[in-house]
C-alpha cells in the first residue's frame, strides 16, 4: 500500500551539527539526548552536566559561557548554536540585575564569536512567560507589546534584539523560541526552574512547599518534549519568521496544577501560602498559531499525560 | 485688566534641584543654561564641558558616569537626575556594540545609586530616531512596535525598560523622552551628533561633506530649545504617562535640509555622496500628540527659524 509522506522535513536535521550552550541543564539535557538519538552530531557545552550518566553519544565540553576563548573553541566547526544559558531565573533576576546585564553582554560577545567562526544559525530560547509582561491580550501573540516586569524579561528581550542586529549587519541567521513554562524530566530541583518540578520533588520528599500568592495565577505549561520538538523545527526552519511562541496555548491555574499533582501522587501537598510577589503577572498564556502554521509544530502532550511522565521520572530518580 | 492664567505649572520647576548627567554636551549645555536662567539649582556632571565659558550659575562637577562612587556623590541631595549620557552614537554603535551594552550596565548601576541616595525622578533622553527601527506607521506613536536596527536603539530601549522595572520594584519615578533629530547651538562638531551641525560647520570652514545615501532619507528635525522645553515639562510632569515622543512631528528630507542651509549661507555645499548605510531607516517621523496632550508641550520653532538661529550661532563662534 502506498503511504503518503506527511510534512516532509525541509532540511534534514541530521545534516546539521549542533552545539548546545547550557547543554547540561533542564532543556539542554532533553534536547541533547533527542538530537543524539536523531543521529545529529551534538556537543553539550556548559559549566555542569546535571545528569552525566544520561549523556550517551553526546560530547560533553565543559566551560563557562563568558570565557570567550573557550567558547570559540567549543562552537567552531558547528553549524548551529542553541543558546540556553542565562545568569538568572525569572524569580532571582530582579534582585541581581547586574547578572542580567551580564547575560546580555556575554550573549553579544557570543554572537561575535559565532560570526567569526562561521556558525550558520543561532537558536535562542527566550522567555514566553516574561517578555510580554502584563499582556493585554491572552493568548498573547508574538506581535503583542513587550513590556517585561522582570529583569529576566528585559534581558531576554534585549538579547533577541541584538540577534536581529547580527542578522542584519553580519548575516548571522537566527531563530528565537519564546518558551512558556516548560516542565518534565531532567528538571534540576536545586535551581528554581519551574513550579511543577519543585512541587513534585518536594512532595515526594515530604517537604513543605512555599507558594507566593493564592494559586490563582494562570500559566501556560508546556511539556519539555514538545519544546524539544520546537527546537528541532527551529534548527531547520527556512521561513522568513524569526520569533515563535512555544507553549500549550492554554492557561492553567496553579491551583489546578496542585490538584492534578495531588491526584497523580495520591497525596495532599503541604503548601504554605505566602504573600503575592510583585514580579508575578496574573496570567501568561501564549498564542502559538505562528509555530503551528510556520514550523508545522504543535504540542502533542496533554497536561495530564505530561504530569504523569514527570511524576514517573521523579519516582524513578 | 484681568489676565487669565493659561496652563498653570503643575509643580514649580524652581522647587526642584537638578543634576544633568552629560551636562557638558549638546543637549546638556542647552538644558543647564535654561534651568539656571529659570532659577533652578542645577549641577552639570560629565567628563568634558565643551563650552565652559557658557556655564554661568551652573555648577560643573567633573566625573565619569561609570564611576559609581563619584556619581553617587554628584547626585546625592538632588531631586531630579537628567540622564543624557551614552557611550556611542547611532552611527558608531553597530561597530562598538560592547560600548552599548556598557551603557546599559552603567545606567542600571546609576538607577541603583539614585534609589540609594533618594533621587525623586530620573528623566532619560532616549532616541526617537532609532528605538522604532523601520516603523510601519509614520508619524510613529509611542505605542508602535520597537524593532531597532542599530545597537544604539537596542541599548536605549533596554535602558527605558530597566527604568520601568526600577519604578515598579523600587518606586523610582521616571520620564523618558524619545527625542528626534535635535539640532541647534552648542553642537559639538567633533562628535557625530547630527547632520545639521555637521553641514553648517563644515560649510563655513569650506570643507567637503560626506553624506551616505542620496539625500532622500526623511528625518524629524527638532530645535534644541523645543527639546529643552520638553525636558522642563518632563521634570515636573505629574501624569501617568512615562514615555513621550519629542520631535517636530514633521518629516523633512536631507535634500530639503541641504537646500535650506545653502539658502541661509548663500553658498553651495560641497557634498560627496556615499553609498547608503545599512543602519539608516528611510523615514523617521514622530507622532507627538501625547506630549502635546499630556505635557502641554509643543514645538515652537519652525525649521526655517531654527536653522537661521543655528547658522547665526556657528557664525559667531
Amino acid at each position: 500500500m502506498w503511504a503518503p509522506v506527511i510534512n516532509p522535513p525541509r532540511t534534514a536535521l541530521s545534516d546539521r551539527s549542533c552545539v548546545v550552550l547550557g547543554g547540561g541543564g533542564f532543556i539542554g539535557t532533553n534536547l541533547c539526548r533527542r538530537l543524539a538519538a536523531s543521529g545529529v552530531h551534538v556537543r553539550a557545552f556548559g559549566r555542569h552536566a546535571h545528569f552525566p550518566n544520561q549523556m550517551d553519544n553526546i560530547e560533553w565540553y565543559p566551560g563557562d559561557f563568558r570565557d570567550t576563548a573557550t567558547l570559540a573553541n567549543a562552537i567552531a566547526a558547528f553549524d548551529v548554536v542553541v543558546h540556553l544559558v542565562h545568569a538568572t531565573t525569572p524569580q532571582s533576576s530582579n534582585l541581581e540585575m547586574a547578572g542580567d546585564v551580564e547575560s546580555i553582554q556575554a550573549s553579544v560577545a557570543m554572537f561575535d564569536t559565532c560570526r567569526k567562526v562561521g556558525v550558520k544559525r543561532v537558536v535562542f530560547v527566550s522567555s514566553g512567560g516574561t517578555v510580554y509582561g502584563r499582556a493585554q491580550q491572552t493568548p498573547t501573540p508574538e506581535t503583542a507589546p513587550t513590556e517585561p516586569i522582570t529583569a529576566y524579561g528585559v534581558s531576554k528581550l534585549a538579547i533577541e534584539k541584538y540577534l536581529g542586529l547580527y542578522e542584519r549587519l553580519h548575516n548571522l541567521d537566527y531563530r528565537v523560541l519564546r518558551v512558556a513554562n516548560a516542565y518534565g524530566p531532567f528538571h534540576n530541583a536545586t535551581k528554581s526552574q519551574g513550579i511543577i518540578g519543585t512541587l513534585i520533588s518536594r512532595a515526594l520528599r515530604g517537604q513543605k512547599i512555599e507558594i507566593w500568592g493564592d494559586g490563582s495565577v494562570v500559566r501556560d505549561f508546556v511539556y519539555v518534549d514538545d519544546v524539544v520538538d520546537a527546537l528541532e523545527a527551529a534548527i531547520v526552519d527556512r521561513s522568513d519568521q524569526r520569533i515563535f511562541n512555544i507553549g500549550s496555548g492554554q492557561g492553567r491555574s496553579l491551583r489546578d496544577i496542585i490538584t492534578m499533582i495531588e491526584r497523580q501522587l495520591a497525596m495532599t501537598l503541604d503548601i504554605e501560602w505566602q504573600a503575592h510577589r510583585l514580579q508575578d503577572v496574573p496570567a501568561s498564556i501564549l498564542n502559538i498559531d505562528r509555530a503551528r502554521d510556520v514550523l508545522g509544530w504543535h504540542p502533542k502532550t496533554s497536561l495530564d499525560s505530561g504530569l504523569e511522565k514527570t511524576v514517573d521520572w521523579w519516582k524513578r530518580r
